[in-house]
């Protein structure tokens, strides 16, 4: 269980995590790799979610599952990428999450992963929350807790100072 | 100003926050894309150190950076990748902290950086901090302030609930 305060003050921020599928870029799990390199080179994120063509999510994709193709007896070559999909190298052991949030879960969660992937019940591709809304409202919990809530140390449970 | 009983909690996980250097990836300065196309490839972070051949940190490089660089007038074309140094696609403007730990600071640059380089007074690489090890002392924090501190909601200053 995490404190109530934490949670309470994480929910005023609740509508400040999704980044909409719509702005998400993403690659089709049909699509090739030449370009899916093409797009995983021209934007920030360094993975990024698989659709098929009704947009369920069916994995994620990143540049350097790509760059393994590509090293081979002769170097670095890429002249394989057109012969093979995405849905062939794609990381499909990848957790999602469902609306309405379960802060503890996401928090959790993004120990280990750079992003969530929101679905709705039928697996259809909503969003992502990112570890950087995440840190904001964070931040926000950080500076707001003792404007909101009264907060003093147990005398029988003192922290531990470091020297 | 952040609250002294999350600071307080923070402190007491902030021997878990560095990943020394002698366990994080890099390249070399000097080193050419072509090397350091394979040493990304092979790790897991997107985005490693560069460093120069006294261990002064100079940069951060990414498989994106490297990619971008292939992306010619022929399609994806690793030839030139041998006769390019590292320092000369490398990302320069990186924030760099220095012991002891500011946690407010940690905290706020974390919104935008994934993982923050930590220098010694001679910039010297030390290690890093990423945004894996400041989730799990948030995890830690969220789930131990009610143990360490009574914590009530002010009742002048109640949190709007969403509905």
């Amino acid at each position: 269980m995490i404190a109530k305060s934490i949670e309470s003050l994480f929910e005023q921020r609740q509508d400040h995590f999704l980044i909409p599928a719509e702005i998400v870029a993403n690659v089709q799990e049909t699509n090739h790799l030449d370009h899916a390199f093409l797009v995983l080179t021209k934007i920030k994120y360094s993975k990024i979610p698989v659709l098929d063509n009704e947009q369920h999510f069916k994995g994620l994709l990143s540049l350097s599952m790509i760059a393994e193709t590509m090293l081979g007896m002769n170097g670095i070559d890429p002249s394989t990428l057109p012969r093979h999909q995405v849905r062939e190298i794609m990381q499909t052991d990848v957790p999602t999450i469902e609306l309405p949030y379960d802060i503890e879960e996401i928090l959790h969660l993004l120990v280990d992963q750079p992003f969530l992937v929101v679905v709705d019940k039928d697996q259809i591709f909503t969003g992502i929350v990112t570890r950087r809304e995440i840190m904001k409202g964070f931040n926000y919990t950080a500076h707001e807790l003792e404007h909101y809530f009264t907060v003093t140390e147990k005398q029988t449970e003192k922290i531990e100072q470091e020297s």
